[in-house]
């Protein structure tokens, strides 16, 4: 999640066409054998060296999900497109457009784009922040525990 | 700007209802005499001592505006509601909902709702930040030189 390529625009004006703007790079994601993430694109909206933050755009297609991670960073989210459902901690929740989601420090957190429509959301992050770590194996275990987790995990429909 | 009352709420999800927020303090800007801003709301959405940026969403009615001021820190704007003008050091630009506007550092800027619906955006700040300067008659004189900005400055339709 590092590179700052996207954010190097000067431009005081960037021109929005739906949901890609001009001058921004869209940036996929690698699909691996390990399955961390599905059809989701990243867009860097403000990364500058003045800034303490960076504001970025996450959009999962239809049924595609961001990683289960954690960190010591907070994520601060805003639901800007669509709807879905995502895991924080220990919670499933429904989400829709313009909702607010934080992510505390160290908690598990994944977005699912789980209702036949785009889900895209803006995540403000601190410029310098530490690296995510994945969920061991235990770990998931752990999660699953919750019938709701689990459900959500193997992208099944949620009550 | 600097209160950070309602950044305290530390609930993980927050609804949004329109164009407000769960837990989230509408915050209007008295009017002063000198008319230096008018029908304009404040909501702090994102105001955390670990995050060292703050995501606010300001929202004028129709014919409202932003104060016109500059400052050493950059803002990093994206619209969210409706369409108006802003001006941002030498240019005014027709803006609309999901463009993003970069005020850099000392850069004379004002945002005006000048299209006979709200205006609303959302401003990613440094959380550490020096204070406004206003403009002096000085000032003033030298944007009104600019035909557009003048016309701009005096609420008129804007070429």
């Amino acid at each position: 999640m590092g590179t700052r390529m996207a954010g190097r625009d000067k431009s005081i004006y960037r021109k929005a066409k739906d949901y890609r703007w001009e001058g921004v790079a869209e940036l996929p994601y690698k699909e691996d054998d390990r399955a961390l993430f599905k059809s989701i694109t990243r867009q860097v909206l403000f990364a500058d060296p003045q800034l303490h933050g960076e504001l970025r755009y996450f959009e999962m297609a239809p049924g595609g999900f961001s990683t289960l991670e954690r960190h010591q960073h907070m994520h601060a989210v805003m639901i800007l497109r669509g709807r879905g459902h995502c895991l924080v901690g220990e919670e499933v929740r429904a989400v829709e457009t313009r909702d607010l989601v934080t992510v505390p420090a160290m908690t598990w957190h994944q977005f699912r784009a789980t209702s036949g429509e785009p889900l895209g959301f803006l995540c403000m992050v601190n410029a310098t922040r530490d690296k995510p770590e994945l969920p061991s194996a235990e770990d998931l275990a752990k999660l699953e525990r919750d019938a709701k987790i689990a459900a959500f995990l193997r992208n099944e429909p949620i009550a």
